[in-house]
């Protein structure tokens, strides 16, 4: 893991030599997840604009002392309103060019600082930066299986408690207050807890339904650690396993250890896709497998690269990517397992740590 | 309370009567408060255009038959991708001009839809539909209510359990865990527990900081329910209050109630706002109040009106607003009094249920 200083001026001179083309000036970030990632500062409002041989975190008034403390080496500019700060600063240095995340800007804001600021090109920049962000240093690793432990462990917990009689929700409570107890700030998405015929919605939301004897339980969540988020699901059985269930689960089971066996730097995310979608398709369960195979996780529980039959993507080393593939058999139950690994050059390492055998509770 | 069905068609038309002028063929809303406002769908996305004699609900797969049942008497349209979904819906209809929520839709995004409707002006609208929702209905300050009740039941639980020693996370974390076991959908927003100088913050963050002896304590927490947030802060203290607090408390404590003695329709934002900052300001605390006195509260946590010295808005029978001075000695403490009220024609009623007295804990 490098210096925790040294990871910014990296992490800022890679993004100047892929997105600072030499027609712009400088580039205004504007999404919260981004500028964490480039400055280290970690409130929740503010503009961070990089140039050429400078840089300028600006923020209003609540967070002049934290993003100063946070963001080292990096100016600080306060403001008092957002617009009129990014327009001061942008007429002050008479800037003709400037790139902006146009996905992180509504057009309603967008409408107001060309007002401000008309006799600047303001130029809507992609989702070059989320791809910078999907491979992880040392550091961003360390953070994702941190937040995966905790996840796990509170899990593991949490299952002690479960019995026939509760609801949905309050698993999913328990689970995210165990999560927090552990450290975690906050559930990485809103908690999937999903009980039998609740379990064939691959994104069920938790309610008043109680757990039954024979139900199936997939339960899909993740802890959330200084921004970075943990991804797994897990289904389990309560009581008794049918046979067509137990049958059912092992074809998913193999098919997420192909792909986990696949997994190394230089391989496309379309073949890991289609490992996990042949195996079940081969079982004639094609058609109940309707979603990709995994994503990459980091800041966002949801980032590149898409694992899905339609991906561009290749696998390289440092990516954080889940694999999880289902079967959902409307009106009766749903299984997905699933992990969020490492890819390494040779192999992949598994970050989350619940066993994936199947688990009668 | 109107019956739940009569609420929908009321809404609509009043948006029809204010935002789809005769130049307009459709008005396109993204924002997802507004689309559960006006329609009554619960889901996490979607799309809602409304036009002169039908309106339309447009969804993804996963809430098809959710959609159906939550918007009684709209159409449902299920896309595979959102923006097609939208692009065909307009071209089929052939329509020429389309208001939509400029504050909802990304720049990008904004872009992507003009290139598959090049015909079609999109027209950006403002802010008037959280102007309409302002003025709440009988059901929905019912909601407003259980979720203040249910936050308020949750706090006093949780008072029980706080002793020197414990961390401002704690409390936040068993606060919140209250009021999910009461019902709530969750925190109506990141609670702030803020312990000894910390509560100096206005928009303290909780930390490892462990409560001490004779700490001021602010809690601004909130519920959920059916979507709508409650927003209350107390301010606590740990054993035994100085002089110096018990006055200042006092002072912010008068401010807080004559703002409530003059809450009343027809009254100005910036009258109540005067009130309390008077109040402050003669004690010679005015530098100390750094912030406004209120604001609206709904399917949004802050939305219209604001109640703060430049408000041009006017208090209405139905409004439901907060009422919260404060005083912030940097380094020291800070003392906040928050509650919710429902603006009536002669007065208003307090919905949050914690008292207000100074509490030693």
């Amino acid at each position: 893991m490098p210096p925790e200083a040294a990871r910014f001026p990296d992490r800022l001179w890679r993004v100047r030599q892929s997105l600072l083309t030499d027609d712009l000036e400088a580039l205004l970030f504007l999404d919260m997840r981004n500028i964490r990632y480039l400055t280290g500062f970690t409130g929740s409002d503010g503009v961070f604009l990089l140039e050429r041989h400078q840089s300028l975190l600006m923020v209003d008034g609540r967070y002049t002392t934290q993003a100063g403390m946070e963001a080292r080496g990096i100016g600080v500019f306060q403001y008092r309103e957002k617009l009129a700060g990014i327009a001061e600063v942008i007429a002050d240095k008479a800037m003709r060019a400037v790139g902006f995340e146009a996905a992180a800007l509504s057009f309603e804001t967008y409408g107001k600082l060309k007002e401000k600021v008309p006799a600047t090109n303001l130029r809507p920049l992609g989702e070059e930066l989320v791809n910078i962000r999907a491979i992880k240093d040392a550091g961003e690793v360390a953070l994702l299986r941190t937040a995966a432990t905790m996840a796990s462990r509170a899990l593991i917990a949490t299952r002690e408690l479960i019995r026939p009689g509760m609801e949905e929700n309050e698993v999913a409570l328990e689970l995210e207050y165990r999560m927090r107890q552990n450290g975690s700030t906050g559930a990485s998405f809103p908690i999937i807890v999903a009980a039998g015929a609740n379990s064939a919605l691959p994104h069920a939301t938790p309610g008043t339904r109680k757990l039954a004897p024979g139900d199936a339980l997939v339960i899909d969540y993740g802890a959330v650690v200084a921004g970075y988020h943990s991804d797994e699901t897990c289904t389990f059985v309560l009581g008794e396993a049918s046979g067509r269930f137990t049958e059912v689960y092992e074809i998913v089971k193999t098919a997420h250890d192909r792909a986990l066996a696949a997994v190394k730097a230089g391989v496309t995310c379309a073949e890991i896709d289609h490992l996990t979608r042949d195996c079940i398709e081969q079982a004639g369960l094609g058609r109940f497998f309707s979603h990709g195979t995994g994503h990459g996780v980091g800041l966002d529980v949801h980032e590149p690269p898409r694992i899905a039959p339609s991906s561009q993507a290749v696998l390289a080393a440092g990516m954080v990517v889940t694999i999880e593939p289902g079967v959902y058999l409307p009106g009766e139950w749903g299984i997905r397992i699933e992990d969020m690994v490492l890819v390494r050059e040779h192999d992949c390492e598994v970050l989350t740590g619940t066993p994936k055998n199947l688990t009668i509770l």
